[in-house]
């Protein structure tokens, strides 16, 4: 330790410790709000690495894209660019439902989202490594990297993923690592336990990945793209790829005993893994043990990229020793002679507890200290870039001096998201799923931009043209739903001939298109047949002019419950209320209350130990205190 | 450590620890001669990678390039394939230093060099660390990786580049560390021990790399590539590309005093730095404290690839502090406001003694134990390729039964650079220079393949199409040249008009036009005005038709000394030779010959310490030998 040991390298308005898919999104939305945003990453060539699977998207996890990309992010546009497949999952259920994943070229997704990185106004990029967060008075004022600079700023936002502290293991291997052979960070932890926070230590694992040359695919189910190709974004006119396919086998009874007889080998068991590991995304000895009754378990074999052979074996996640991990993959159909080209693996890591946060995700108690991804105990790509942005925006609008921006669980996945961590905590990674939102029916992937634009323009990161496209498709849309209920249609001989081809049943007197397209039987497209006045909308536009007009009823009955929500949204608890002075609350609810001090009485009833007796009390308060 | 520690992991022929430019030859050679091969790296993210320049090519290591070209190798190929600029430099000085030199986008070159080896048929590549070598009875027998896999093998290759305990310099900062942020290799340095070899520290280093929107280019002169694209490889018909540009600027005397001001906070003098650095590629303190009255120094701004704003700052290699680092960047005209994206570092690493080695890059001590590149003390690329195919070459003979696969000096840059390892040695790392070379005039890039692409077939490497495409250029050469000599020209009208045209003496009577080519005025192309009978050579045919004609008295005189220096490389010493027992020897040249064991009489009279006299009582000693 010399004479440069530290030295002042600079003032930034934000920065971003981390450039993963969190702190990407975060560096994004700070910079084209305008401010001089400064974003480090260990090794400037892992910027948004997909480290485990090869693909975005998926149930409720495709919604968290299209919600990032409706408020003006990139994790869909990148998506959309370095795709290899996409599908429609769930397109025989209803629309709540409907999801998109892509298979993605992860050297191509993450060497573009660096070059959007490079050249975004306002946006500086440098390899480093923080490893301290100065604060003056509880308020962020800096930071200093492993090579002494030490920047100033006032915001930082931590998105480290699971590189703090970073613990690779291997059945009884282990050693310090970040994720895929990269360099742990060492020094932050220390500093973020100076600064009062908690650590805990949570899990995650990666499959092995196998070479392509050695599978035998014709054992396997192709599983192709769709013909009819959709896009992540909101702003993409086209996807025209040559696609890959994936391939389906299944683990089976000769899987299971290999792994059953050496599961007394396994780093979870042994007590190697110190981390608590993701609950829907298992590794497959733990779902070997949790599921003895199954004979198997699907097993996808996924294209790394579309220029190389490597291919990622989704569901055999494991931190097996080696050798076990070899045979247990060799006795499955169609990997018989697989060579295994990187080994999968276990990461602990340290992480904070996200109840430490306001809905903005900046720190309680560090004013301008914002957390997004895995840091919050999250896991996905997905909830990653998802609280990225938001934390991003928030820290924007602080420094801006406007209102912080926060979804709440009726407007956007990003809301449960947000209010899940924030709120309820998490006592093991965290993945987003369609049950854990109460109106999903209104949360559809199909209209987040109809959702959320607005509030994007609003906040100042929807580009014009963004915004401009998004007026012109609501306009469309509520255009055509009107025309639909005022044109009329009467049974003469083309629409009988019309309704008989579709098996529905025939109409005596004038009935609106609008009515017809309730039917079950009819689809929006095909009332092109008898009506000769239909506008051409786009294929996203016809879908939810179709899906509002066909759930209509569903919907307005979750609207209404939304409205119930919102009017407990709307009873704010001030940040300043002494609940100890409360009478009447449960002493837990004392406890919990003051702890995590929700922003309002929804949040505050969604707080595991806060009864409804309790929220009676809160109400009466809050009606005393109007009074007053 | 538990009971996972060491597996039977499975056998091959030969195994290649390191997949840089020296492994990724040398294991394809070794697949492509036939013979199971497993290639490993510690991160498969980082095949190939150009941790340094983003450059290849350049004098004499441009003759590399083309020489491993000729003899079956991908280097050329993948330059080909990847480059984003390319020049030809030293046009105005004669053909034997001439070189060519490409821009190379790096994460293509080394996506697309991956994908070579994933798919070469008999390679098997594993993202894995060796951590040991393992022997029976002075042969090598297989290795171990640090998650207790064994592998066994009949010979192996060490290709660990600047890994083996690497250690990251910058200012009075140092961590173990691999190039480019990656983790160091740990364990086979004390293998390498433990088998005898003597492990030596050397240095090297890289400047920083800044990003190109931060850079006035205005104030530098932009160097463009070639209007007329040359490819490196034999085998390319043709590089079509949009060519990317470099600029040149200088120091000035200002950065010179940042530099001097701060030179005691320099590793080098502070002694952060063990290694002895590259003394033809210095750091630019070295370079300001070794040359103080140089008032300047070319700096290059290169850039990193095609879909990256990163800029390599070529000529300012540096492991000073960093905000010195920033400090003497922004001093530089054009780079006033440049932000820095990555700093520069110096790393420390084990390298062998390459006297260690026999002519073949075998150890001398362990059988099938093999080494090439930066471990044997050299620096670059093209070095590091070159020693890897011959590497590679050579162990895959062995196992066939083979005889060994030389090059000397006089057929090869490929055979002085590993003579000058082998038999010289290297106190620093060694960088290929034409002036290493005695006979340079022919060993130009232009005839690699007339010179080696036979070789290449003869041992297994080249293909038939490589070969047929050869001797079919080989037939055209020669038919041409003897054509110009047989055919005569008289002064009639058209070709005193001609010669006029060109300002060449009048001609009196006929003349063959292999004499008129003889005349430094006219060139091959021009003749086609006066000789209606040209075939239609390629340009590559019609530039050594040229060379051969032009310069054919300097090359007949460099073709003498090179039989001379033949008739002392055919004197072969025997491996078994006691030198001690030889009288008149001096003991200086028994204990060296008895150290290095030269192969023939050529070797033993460059070792430093053996003299003339010497070589003389050798020469005596072997007629001696013979007549008995």
């Amino acid at each position: 330790m010399g004479d440069n040991m530290e030295y002042y390298a600079g003032e930034y308005d934000v920065i971003v410790i981390g450039a993963g898919h969190a702190g990407c999104e975060a560096a994004l939305a700070c910079s084209r709000m305008g401010l001089k945003t400064l974003v480090t990453a260990i090794n400037l060539d892992s910027i948004a690495m997909m480290a485990c699977n090869p693909s975005i998207g998926g149930p409720a996890k495709g919604n968290l894209v299209r919600e990032i990309d409706a408020l003006g992010g990139e994790m869909g546009i990148n998506t959309d660019h370095t795709m290899i497949q996409i599908r429609t999952l769930n397109t025989k259920k209803g629309p709540a439902v409907r999801a998109f994943r892509a298979q993605v070229d992860k050297k191509r997704y993450s060497e573009r989202m660096k070059w959007v990185l490079e050249n975004q106004e306002n946006l500086y990029m440098k390899q480093t490594e923080v490893v301290d967060i100065l604060t003056e008075e509880g308020k962020v004022t800096g930071v200093i990297t492993n090579l002494g600079a030490r920047y100033s700023c006032k915001a930082a936002i931590v998105a480290t993923g699971v590189y703090l502290n970073g613990k690779i293991v291997i059945g009884d291997v282990s050693y310090e690592g970040g994720p895929n052979g990269l360099f742990p960070a060492k020094g932050l932890s220390e500093s973020l336990k100076k600064l009062g926070f908690e650590l805990r230590r949570f899990k995650t694992g990666t499959p092995a990945r196998i070479d392509g040359k050695s599978v035998d695919f014709s054992k396997m189910m192709e599983q192709p793209g769709d013909e009819n190709m959709k896009a992540f974004s909101f702003m993409t006119k086209e996807i025209n790829i040559k696609q890959n396919s994936c391939y389906l086998t299944y683990t089976n009874e000769t899987t299971h005993k290999i792994i059953r007889d050496n599961i007394h080998r396994s780093p979870l068991f042994t007590g190697g893994v110190e981390g608590v590991g993701p609950r829907y995304c298992p590794s497959i000895e733990t779902k070997i043990v949790n599921f003895p009754d199954r004979e198997s378990h699907q097993i996808f074999i996924e294209p790394e990229g579309i220029n190389t052979r490597e291919m990622y074996v989704q569901g055999m996640s494991s931190s097996l020793p080696e050798d076990v991990q070899i045979d247990m993959l060799r006795s499955i159909k169609g990997l018989e002679n697989c060579e295994m080209m990187r080994t999968a693996y276990a990461i602990d890591y340290d992480c904070i507890n996200p109840q430490d946060l306001k809905l903005t995700l900046e720190s309680k108690h560090i004013e301008g200290l914002y957390f997004a991804g895995q840091i919050n105990g999250s896991s996905g790509y997905e909830e990653a870039a998802a609280q990225g942005i938001m934390a991003g925006i928030n820290a924007a609008l602080k420094l801006k001096g406007k209102e912080p921006f926060i979804l709440d669980r009726s407007e956007a996945y990003i809301g449960v998201l947000i209010d899940d961590l924030v709120t309820k905590g998490t006592n093991e990674p965290y993945r987003m799923m369609t049950s854990r939102a109460e109106y999903r029916l209104v949360l559809r992937q199909d209209n987040a931009d109809l959702r959320l634009t607005q509030k994007g323009y609003d906040v100042g990161l929807v580009t014009e043209e963004r915004y401009n496209a998004f007026i012109k498709k609501k306009e469309n849309i509520e255009n055509e739903i009107e025309r639909l209920k005022c044109k009329s249609i009467s049974p003469v001989d083309k629409v009988i001939e019309y309704l008989r081809k579709y098996n529905s049943a025939d109409i005596k007197s004038g009935v609106s298109l609008y009515e017809l397209l309730k039917r079950p039987e009819i689809t929006y497209a095909s009332l092109a047949e008898i009506d000769e006045e239909m506008p051409g909308l786009s294929p996203d536009e016809a879908e939810e002019v179709e899906i509002l007009i066909k759930y209509e009823g569903y919907i307005k009955k979750q609207l209404t419950q939304i409205e119930q929500f919102k009017k407990l949204e709307n009873r704010k608890l001030h940040d300043d209320i002494e609940y100890n002075q409360i009478k009447g609350l449960s002493s837990e609810a004392r406890q919990k209350l003051s702890e995590i001090r929700p922003s309002n009485i929804g949040q505050a009833s969604r707080i595991s130990g806060v009864s409804p007796a309790d929220i009676s009390v809160l109400l009466v308060y809050l009606e005393q205190l109007r009074r007053r």
